[in-house]
């Protein structure tokens, strides 16, 4: 089965799953369909359904866990955006913008309450591990949010804990996902869990891109303000570098920048990025990406199945690393 | 078994979990573990293992569930406590007012996770049966709550929306509570119903007697300010037996009260309530307690078990319903 299929299967079973809900109570209800019709590119249940496709031909029991997943994601952006006080999501106005705090709480609860639903209806042989492996994997992405906000008031965070931090608040959903979408196909544990080392591996890929795309990626393909998390003072990966390479009059200017108000945006992104390149900041980032994508595809070359299969998810993720290049 | 050796069973098992929480990161974890602190009678899971104990001797599979709805019923009130902005719960500071709000939004999610962690853990058997109540009752607890919320802004509350928000908000749980139980107790799934009704049945007395106790109730006893729902407004079954029965001049006298700024408490409590006098509306609200009440216990004895140990629960229920007069 190829991606395209396994795709049309996913937004079919989330339109079903959308139009099944209650109608009422509507402030209940309602900000869980708008969540849905805000789109997303649907890569965990992707991934669930592959995970599965590597051990079997028929992807249908693993459908309710993919979908389960994608609804746990869109779960946790919308209790993020309440704490992240964010106003637009994919452009349009969040949950939280457009209801209230409230609504947005419960509405979240419920949605993650259907979340567990659509997991719990996974094949009964292999359901208590896959409860384990989910119930484990939002227990995580709770802490990597934790962390993260933890980090904001912190100034002494170090480049291994930033790692940790994005391991658990991206890469172990997509990691879980796989290994999730493994166990309903009929794989063993061994097998499954190298799926689940491959997710890990390259969530962790994704999210450095994603800081290397903020400072380097072309804005017209990557959709966001150039230097955004320069200009907030996000701790990523190439600002934790820079601060524990940079030294005398450099480390003292990056720290000027950071604490002081700016009114230039442009000046402080440019400054920043001339530290960055004076320290070779970017080239480390890279390397910690390629070298984590290439321990992911390392344990997903290991799994006895399908080389052609194996191909395709290995092809899936490599369009990923250079989508916004 | 007798009742204080399940109570003795149930906290130790509630120490169990909380000992075994992660210690990092510290605010995520420390507000699960303050709000266990803070008690409750734990009726939840009393009920869980003695609706188990109805069928079987061994309380031991229900544990798990039994652990599983207290954490869920804490999560519900943290929750509760930010939407309500609560500042003290049990006479303590809430987790919202103690931390702040993103805190008790994350903790709550995560103790919201292990709720489902101990659930998924009863017996491989019956697990879809349970997560499939578990996730019902679940979702009806946040459209109780969202009904309980847009009652506050609607004029036009039937007194049967307000049973059914009751019935929503509090009763399912009980009822969800005692059929789990029974089903890890090995009990058949029409057995297991019976308990669902009778939890479902005296769940909604205990609420109607809440609002009784709040207007009529000892204050020795009950532990809270009497009245405090008429100075709020709350749009009990009291408040909307009379908004139905009263006419001409006590209807606007009623409506007045509601209305207006209120500085004298004591006096907008004394009028409302000499206008519940003057419509009978307590012995309304008994009434329907008490007809509640009947329906729960004549579901009860239904039940093809051991009659001493239908007694046994019949006996609490009964202690319940009048422990505050």
């Amino acid at each position: 089965m190829n991606i395209q299929r396994y795709q049309e299967l996913i937004s079919a079973e989330l339109d079903v799953f959308a139009n099944s809900l209650p109608k009422s109570p509507d402030n209940l209800y309602e900000p869980i369909r708008y969540t849905l019709t805000l789109g997303g590119k649907r890569m965990r249940p992707l991934l669930t359904v592959m995970g599965a496709g590597l051990f079997t031909d028929e992807p249908g029991p693993s459908l309710p866990a993919a979908i389960g997943i994608e609804l746990f994601h869109n779960f946790t952006l919308l209790h993020d955006d309440i704490m992240d006080n964010a106003p637009l999501r994919r452009g349009k106005a969040t949950v939280f913008a457009k209801w209230n705090s409230n609504i947005a709480i419960l509405s979240g609860d419920a949605l993650y309450t259907e979340a567990f639903r659509q997991v719990a209806k996974s094949p009964a042989a292999v359901l208590p591990q896959v409860l384990d492996i989910f119930t484990q994997t939002a227990l995580e992405v709770c802490e990597g949010q934790q962390m993260d906000m933890d980090f904001e008031s912190r100034s002494d965070v170090s480049i291994a804990e930033y790692i940790r931090m994005i391991e658990l608040k991206t890469a172990v959903l997509l990691a879980g996902a796989m290994e999730i979408g493994a166990l309903c196909g009929g794989a063993d544990r061994a097998e499954a869990h190298k799926l689940y080392e491959f997710g890990r591996r390259v969530g962790i890929a994704f999210q450095l891109q994603d800081d290397i795309l903020d400072v380097y990626g072309d804005p017209d393909k990557f959709g966001k303000q150039v230097g955004g998390d320069i200009v907030s003072n996000k701790k990523t990966y190439l600002l934790l570098t820079a601060l524990s390479r940079a030294n005398g009059y450099h480390k003292e200017n990056l720290l000027n920048w950071l604490q002081s108000d700016v009114n230039d945006a442009e000046a402080k992104v440019n400054a920043v990025k001339e530290i960055y390149d004076a320290f070779e900041v970017r080239k480390a980032a890279e390397a910690e990406m390629h070298n984590q994508f290439s321990l992911g595809i390392q344990a997903l070359e290991s799994i006895k199945a399908d080389p052609s299969k194996i191909a395709m998810i290995k092809s899936v993720a490599e369009s990923l690393m250079v989508r916004q290049h």
